[in-house]
């Protein structure tokens, strides 16, 4: 006979290779705390309910503490031939307490269960991730705060467009985590909902509370459907999507972290503990870590991308196919904790070169747009002052000069409007105070963004 | 001189390669009502705020107004070579009021201009998504309320498990509607951002209200950070996201759908609206609006993918790969409406055939559980009771037939707890309605389940 | 000092975090007999070139062979620390030899060395799977052998469209494994292209031999371009391309094999070894060997997508990015072998049940094609004989009934070119054995079909 | 009664709602050529095998080149009702000569019919391609050979490296583009096979000639196995992997021409008519085509997945779901030759500036592998050498100058190895013109590899 718990009817045994296709427990161990803390809350409802003894319910929970123990402590014995997390901790619990263990299952199926434990997983992850999206949101507050005076050149298409200031630059990540954090609150909604009760697809015979066991592990409210509760695993690709978005946003910064250590631009050095060496080159300093990062941008993306083909054209309910939910979210959920947590001491140590940003200040006719504006203020349809600007621009560049550099006489040749005062308009530092408006590049706005994302830093 | 407007420092025009590269106005042009209705709000508030002489933005107002008319009138002259409706809008209103046309884009940039119409768009969007995600979520419930009393066996793994009703089966569907709808509604709280005022991607120098302009269009609040602001595509990525899952939940049901059609299923006859049949084989009745609403998940998963790889690696603020963003939200907006609208009309129309289902029915042990759960409420172990039920089964099958339809002496050789009223246990009906705690497929959740949905579906 | 062994700048170590998120040697040791290999070619041909002495190379060689003794005894300590298999192995080297180990070095960087190494693992997988797909599809040959004689409903649209023998069904596979093998061979050539010489990036100072390397790998030439050498990763691309598409093809198969064994259509009864049974309900036989490799197509699409993402938009040469090309294809090479065996396994054992094949050919009007081509052969042009045919499938259907069963005088109602020899043309084996054109069902075809497929199997 | 063709046995027509859904006129009428050439082979195979008279056979042909005239001037009746391409061709023909028409359907099925077509298709596109990517790699071959003595930091990491030739640069994405040449040439040996003659699925019960169609329409073969033959879209696949690799480089020069055009690298000047300006600053320059160009893999990359997405888990044959695969590959079609053009134009017209990147060389130690190189040729240790190097590096580093500005005095301090002739080893073109082993960066090398291109540039 098999040695299969569910192996009543079968004849023979699986071969070793597809219990090896087919095992999960050597990933899905992971989940040892989430798998008995749902089984303890079932244990009690089950008491609650009258389905077992009161004492029977301790007597479950006593030996799922010491599972717990034996698990945490390193003596767990974890079988591959016993598939996965769920029925290795059974297993060991009817060990440990005798032919009671068995009854911890009644009115549960592995398929709310497995979902139950998925859930808890994922919930607490997301958790972790909105924890750590605060951390490095603080980490941006912080740099820009050091470097509210300094100027480089804002650029759109990857061309000097307008002098901004470095915070300006980088409180744009923090309002990036920000938001974030907000979807992740949002999908929590989504997966703090508890499966238990659901059963293998149909709901269940006992007289269970699926209303207690959700409150008891600390989510809002339990499934709707059962049917539905068994097969959804919409809550696992809503955190794959959030991971994504993360990974793209610290994608973007790795690319200018990376830009910026090239000597060319030399904006940044980059801290010891986050760069490495060549084997060939001796006097590489390379932005490994930013690298990587951007790299890991599509692993993150292939597990979205992985679980939605997952999902397509599924009947219901629960399909064995479902099994690959688990790794491409523990993955990713890897890849966004390591990913956060190693942004944020790169940041926090990340030596800014103002005087180089200084330097390519001069480069590419940053303060253009305020001509354009200075004509626009003084009369001149904004068009028009656009293509008197862009003819002054041309002439400078002539000259291999920069625009404050041509004498008014010059400037005047292209319209009359221009007067002595178009040098003060011209000055970077008056380019950036002048966009004090919300959410712009000007000191008193840069000072208002910071308190708005510093008490959102602080709210609970 | 280049035609261009942004052409003044340029010594030639774009070939015909690149313009047809570049332009957008044969796609963007669809966001041409975004598009004025941001004008006029921004030229209102300019007016608010001084900029505008009153009068002025009224006669801007105006000429928006004689352009929206010309356009829904089919007799404004798009013209490629103005490479985008924004350029073909502001071209033509200059024409029709003169230059004072040249002073609407006062403050503003083709950046934060692009990204409020598409903000618009995308939010209208989203709301009709909610609207049709409700109207669908309504037929499967009033499906659901004419089948409560039709079994069919519930499948794990595509074998048959356990009976459910049909409306049980249905109600699964609403559910998953249902969450698509408070995800688009939280997607929108992201999407209903003005980001006019972040100009090109820096602020800007005029005294503009970005707030007004927000409560003008109808959203919540304006842009905290301009750079962020100009480059943020997170909006356009949640609601494609939301579209994958919107399909992936009808890839779900269409599956169903196919396989039921077959006649060896046989639970459905296809309306003829919504099949199509064969070149060569008169007899065939396909359901083609199944496979087509099947195989279009892939286009949208395929839109979402792409505009991950837009926006990976990419520095701020707005570079041109942006573009990118308008044509897979516009394919994914068309499909996930078209497909909602004929699943509504397809599923209004199917014809369930309890019939076929309730043959099936007899077929595959779906009582089993039932057997299993009698032994546990006479006391024996789960575990055991499930192997005891395994034997009957392999049992029943050795002699062709149902459980039910083992007599009683031969159940008892399994296990001396089975008694008469077993009988009773292994009817369908018993099986379904005594599921009837939270959620399950009994009659009365069933019941407490659509009152629920009605209500969520009554909520304005 | 670092102990890293590009430390020599550096002034302080890396931490912990950034070491676990950059080390690669719990992944990349599988290739440690690639790197051995690559290593001993290029220790040859230095002292072929006099770089090395001979002795020098005979003991750096047989230094290797030690490592590998190591290794494969399980005795070698691998060290987080060293990062990577290609410092792990060195490192070990000179620990064996003494500094002459340093020497291997010489003229090789690790950018190119990983490259060969990989290029190495990634063709001795394609040649793996290359076998693989043969044997698999020589089980598809051998059960087609079995069954050709066996009838059942050949599907468009998943409905009942012509009958056509399970042979040819089978065949239909054997033919896609076939061009996922030469796709595969295709893919070889530009895997088996030596890196090794191509240095950091530009090349090397050192006279050596990259085609005399190549050689000794035995892959087919060596790199044209140093840059591109070190940066291309196009060959991973394509093997993971070649796995999506055999994933692909076997979740078609697996689609079948779930439909098929569900009891509506029982057409298959699975081998006990690739099923598995359900903790709840005791009389399941559920396919989860097919489920989980239709879902397992998930995560070689996820990969394929997620490199594609890694090499968007990245700037030559090496970047530390491109270490994201390990992993996915690791998974992806064990998804394709195991999937590949377990198919092979379960395909050989499934039973088919040719009776209840028999059975659903009398549903669906299977004969009606048969019915328009004898019009059509009666001189009817086509598109009418399909409108008569189309009616009399109506009749027959109202009737309940199969064309075959209507009279010859029912018959005559919907067209006079109708004659007694119509019943001979609407038999099941008379429609199948008239396709024998080729590549048609027809029993000469498929004998044919077997020969080519034969020929190709035993092709070395 | 209805009025499609297939609507014999359909008792109302479908809906406004469900014939836009499901028609695909609007978009493979672009097939038309495709389609008229399919159907001639296949009338006058149908002539030779006796199946049709061939004056029928002349007739058929003649009226097919008459609907082509009419499309090719514009005048044809597309109508959207007719729902493809086919259906509007055939029925165009019926209406020119006659009934006779409704026979060239005769042995043909839609379902291969389409097949052929799709393949005639993206077999033409394949061939452009090659074309296309042909003459983009014979511009970099001709920029590459204005630029041989042309230096520049080459980079790993992004970071300086060291020294290589331009044409060295360039050259690398020649080899790029040959290899996407090949595997496209690899992919059309699985496109060029004609599936007519495979039917609905099952073969044909006439005695078609499948080989001749085959070698008509310029086809190697034909089908092995008919329901493979209309249910395979690996062709399809396969070339819209191939457009994937071809984005993915063009993305990577992409990316380079964007970082080149900064002020800050100022190595290109990007020639007007590939750039485009801002409408809010005057001075910007913006390398749009490019950023353009590096956005675009998206959708292809897009497009890829989707049709991944539709084969996943699709049993055989036909299925609607298939309907999904024309409009991303014309997508990727209309996206692949776009980009070819337009970087060829740009690149041909690309202003490279030497001086910029001689000015780069000196920054970042380009010449410390030539260091290392210099010791271990003196018989220093590899990495003993490294390790040296190092420490010169970080003393120039502080210093601020160059290594070949260290003295030889200073350079002794860190190895008594060093002499006179280490200022020859550091110069930037020793350090280039010393890497001539086949594939580097030295000047011998550079003339080999575009030797080789031409030769296979001239290939026919």
């Amino acid at each position: 006979m098999s040695t299969k718990m569910w192996g009543g009817r079968f004849g023979e045994g699986t071969g070793a290779l597809m219990e090896a296709y087919s095992e999960s427990v050597s990933y899905d161990r992971r989940m040892y705390r989430q798998d008995i803390a749902g089984s303890k809350a079932h244990a009690r409802m089950l008491a609650k309910r009258g389905v077992l003894a009161g004492e029977e319910a301790e007597r479950i929970v006593a030996g799922l503490d010491l599972v717990l123990e034996e698990i945490e402590s390193g003596v767990f014995p974890w079988r591959q031939e016993l598939e996965d997390v769920h029925m290795n901790i059974e297993q060991r619990l009817t060990e440990l307490i005798g032919p009671l263990g068995g009854k911890l299952h009644t009115g549960r199926s592995r398929n709310d269960q497995v979902c139950l434990d998925f859930r808890l997983y994922v919930a607490e992850s997301l958790e972790v991730w909105t924890k750590l999206l605060r951390e490095l949101a603080g980490v941006f507050v912080d740099r820009a705060a050091e470097h509210q005076e300094t100027l480089l050149p804002g650029c759109t298409h990857l061309q000097p467009a307008q002098p901004v200031s470095l915070a300006q630059h980088l409180l744009a990540y923090a309002w990036m985590l920000r938001r974030d954090c907000e979807r992740a609150e949002d999908a929590l909604k989504r997966v703090r909902v508890s499966p238990l009760g659901a059963a293998a697809l149909a709901g269940t015979t006992y007289p269970l509370d699926p209303a207690m066991v959700a409150r008891t592990v600390g989510f809002s409210h339990a499934f709707g459907n059962s049917m539905d509760a068994v097969s959804d695993r919409d809550f696992a690709l809503e955190s794959l999507f959030c991971a994504s978005v993360i990974m793209a946003h610290l994608s973007r910064f790795c690319e200018e972290i990376i830009l910026w250590a090239n000597p060319r631009f030399g904006y940044v050095a980059l801290p010891d503990a986050y760069a490495t060496g060549s084997s060939i080159m001796p006097q590489k300093k390379n932005p490994d870590a930013a690298e990587l990062m951007r790299g890991r941008v599509g692993r993150v993306y292939g597990s979205l991308m992985g679980l939605l083909t997952v999902l397509k054209g599924l009947p219901l309910t629960y399909n064995r196919d479902l099994q690959e939910d688990k790794e491409p979210f523990f993955d990713a959920d890897d890849t966004v904790r390591a990913s956060l947590r190693v942004m944020a001491g790169m940041l926090a140590e990340l030596r800014f070169r103002p005087e180089r940003m200084r330097e390519a200040l001069g480069q590419g006719f940053l303060n253009a747009t305020e001509l354009a504006d200075y004509l626009a203020a003084k009369g001149v349809p904004f068009r028009e002052a656009h293509h008197i600007t862009g003819r002054a621009v041309a002439q400078a560049e002539a000259l291999g000069i920069g625009l404050e550099q041509l004498t008014l006489e010059q400037l005047r040749v292209f319209s009359t409007a221009i007067d002595q005062d178009v040098f003060e308009a011209l000055r970077y530092e008056t380019a950036v105070a002048r966009r004090n408006g919300p959410g712009g590049t000007g000191p008193q706005s840069v000072t208002n963004q910071m308190a708005e994302l510093s008490r959102w830093l602080q709210r609970p």
